[in-house]
């Protein structure tokens, strides 16, 4: 059992090196996920669907190439589970809602089809807030994911089963969605690796839309190389979405090992740390410290307009998400979830002029943001979230959304790309986030600084407690 | 006079070179201006306000510069006015409304700053629809702007007196804005040429704004060559304008003779002569047929989506303008004309996700049309606006404002850079203008095939009956 288990947690940099040797057959990997994802799901609730026969399918034709000298790359054999926002043809793709409970769409999204190409295994659709739109994870239709941690606590949302599932040793890495936080703040509460990459990098065609101009696709993992591993395969400018971009991608895994020295970060002390929980400011304090013994240079900042971003991107948010909602609201509001409908209902009382200014706001949040940057320090730093996982059965009376989402929403009205990166266990044993935040389109610097910390920190917080 | 007059009409190219070889004095160009004002202005109502002194001031300097050799420029010595939502430091600055009749700027606009840089002598502050929110340019608080060609007409707007200053030789050149068309319309209906650059190219700080991301400062002048010499002064990124692009400004105007030999032009024929006044219908094709005659290889493209971009732009134009004068309108209502306060309104009641929608259509607008363009033609080609100048005594009973922005607003919506030039004048004396449009940041093309036109077709289509 142990050698499943620990095959199960291998990185997936680990495992494909394995698989490249042939040291390890992509058949016996995918049916030790496809066991263990038997024997623990129906506790985590990370799986909404499991592509077993594809799985194996796809995983012996694997074999099967590689074996005959056709090796793809890093990804090739590797067993990955998907956000179920994400059009998988002839997979049902819910989006974790009542209303998309049947669809299964006839084409894969973008970063599917990308995957696909790199002879990626998809095992499975993971669950996660209905349509993306909040911050628990826990879901009137399916029920709540659960933290591997605490399996009576929230994993944090929206991507609360790919939270899970890499946690947990389900899937050697996952594709997330990050609007408000959506991916880093399941990474931060589950003790993983999370990248929200700068906005236009990763391609939004055939991902169910929360809201267009904040949305970010991005890779879930145990380590910021498999991150990274993950990132070059699915960047990359898509003409079929018209928020794609340009730019190059870069290979990250090349310059993960460039250090700290000589970096700047800064850190916005007074307002992330007001607010925060005392166990988990400790931690992430400590974590600081830990940078600045690396060679960075810790430098205190002031942004106080963090507080204005994370207003209008949420006036953003549900202004775009109520538009595209709005049809389904007007026709069969009941098949939503209360917090959703209530989150719709809010967005199609808003007013023009209310969504404008935010809008307008962003333009220049992106601009101070940019220049912050450029001109004082290189990255930021703080924590992913200011609180740990709440217990499920405390929402009907504390919504964590705020303190959950207050300083991961900034950076997707900025655009700039943002890593969780585990960085210690509380007292109570739970995990806690260290966001950087990088210039846009400098994924390297983020990934660089991160890889240092998680190695000179330990690989990673070990595994939680549910073996 | 008729030797002041012909001074006066001199393109701002030819008035230049003739400053530059010291043939011509910028203060006697600066009082044959001057005079000529004082004549016509009681009439046109182009000007709200002349710094006369200030000119003639700007003028000595500029001539005491030239004689000692230090000559900056093609704009040096040239009077040039200014439409009056242009901050000018120390000179009321209006909007051509009742809430900033007493504004005086501390500041010039960048715009401002970057003419006087090249030795422009700014001349005086001209006309527009009130705020810039309509296409007529008749005003409840400074009277109608009055068309050259006929007095009885309006000049269309917004920018309506910078369109009736160069038609009646006033200047030799204004700036302008364009949101809806504001550049274009004035342009089609005085006879004179405008660009609206590609969005991003010239920077909007210390623009009073109409609608933030629609916005455009281009230049108005009597020639395709005068146009490019003003917006390779005033285009090139500002820092301080979160819309600036970084694209680097060319040289327009080397690239001015090089023909329209083998450029592609799609005329979107159904949608712009369907609704076409027929006697402008029948003076644009004449126009496209000598494009043809010209070289250019003429293809018909279906186009049915610029009536959705109509659409959208409208949408998006006044929830932006509302935004920026809600606080107006709830202190000061009555300071409004009812036209604009009636437009205001209703982006006051607009809906957030209707906004959405339109801002979402933006950006596949954009991509279809640089698809469009970039695939299939080099340039659109169509009328700036599908009717003439109408009686300011009609538009009590018949608001035109449909048909003068149908064609010009499009582009405005998905930036790229469009262009009106003269191309002939009506059985009833009236000019029409032949808009083309390019690829964004491909100014050059569109410059290079105005200019091939315009040569062609001879410089301009004469003087308006003012003298």
């Amino acid at each position: 059992m142990t050698t499943t288990t620990d095959l199960c947690y291998l990185t997936l940099h680990e495992l494909s090196s394995r698989i490249r040797t042939k040291a390890l057959s992509p058949v016996e990997v995918t049916e030790a996920v496809l066991e263990r994802i038997e024997r623990l799901n129906p506790t985590l609730n990370a799986y909404l669907t499991v592509t077993a026969e594809r799985a194996l399918a796809d995983a012996r034709a694997a074999e099967g190439e590689i074996a005959s000298g056709r090796y793809r790359g890093p990804l090739h054999g590797v067993p990955i589970g998907v956000k179920d926002l994400c059009a998988t043809k002839g997979v049902r793709t819910t989006a974790a809602s009542k209303i998309l409970a049947g669809w299964v769409p006839d084409e894969d999204a973008t970063v599917i089809q990308r995957l696909r190409e790199a002879g990626a295994v998809i095992i499975g659709k993971l669950h996660l807030h209905e349509y993306a739109f909040g911050a628990t994870g826990v879901n009137p239709h399916y029920g709540p994911a659960r933290n591997p941690w605490d399996t009576g606590r929230i994993t944090g949302g929206s991507s609360s089963g790919s939270g899970a599932a890499v946690a947990a040793g389900l899937c050697f890495a996952a594709l997330g969605s990050d609007t408000g936080g959506s991916i880093r703040i399941p990474s931060s509460l589950c003790g993983i690796v999370g990248v929200k990459p700068t906005y236009g990098r990763v391609s939004l065609e055939g991902v169910v839309p929360l809201a267009w101009s904040l949305d970010h696709v991005g890779p879930m993992a145990r380590s910021v190389r498999d991150c990274a591993l993950v990132l070059e395969t699915i960047a990359g400018h898509d003409p079929k979405d018209p928020s794609s971009a340009q730019a190059a991608v870069e290979d990250w895994v090349a310059g993960l090992d460039g250090g700290l020295r000589g970096l700047r970060i800064g850190v916005p002390v007074a307002y992330a740390y007001e607010q925060t929980q005392p166990d988990v400011a400790a931690v992430v304090h400590d974590a600081i410290a830990t940078l600045e013994r690396l060679g960075a240079e810790i430098k205190q900042l002031d942004l106080p307009v963090l507080q204005d971003y994370w207003l209008a991107a949420s006036v953003v948010l549900i202004g775009e998400a109520a538009a595209y909602h709005q049809a389904n609201m007007e026709q069969r509001p009941q098949d939503y979830g209360d917090d959703v409908r209530m989150r719709i209902q809010l967005g199609l009382d808003q007013k023009a002029v209310d969504y404008v200014r935010a809008a307008r706001l962003r333009d220049e949040a992106r601009r101070t943001c940019d220049q912050a940057l450029l001109s004082e320090v290189d990255l930021l730093a703080m924590p992913t979230t200011i609180r740990t996982a709440v217990p499920i059965e405390s929402l009907a009376k504390d919504d964590p959304t705020l303190g959950l989402t207050v300083l991961t929403a900034p950076f997707d009205l900025t655009g700039q790309p943002a890593i969780s990166v585990p960085c210690g266990l509380t007292e109570a044993g739970l995990p806690v986030g260290l966001q950087l935040v990088g210039r846009r389109f400098d994924e390297g610097t983020v990934f660089r600084a991160a890889h240092a910390f998680e190695t000179e920190s330990g690989l990673s917080i070990g595994r939680p407690p549910v073996d």
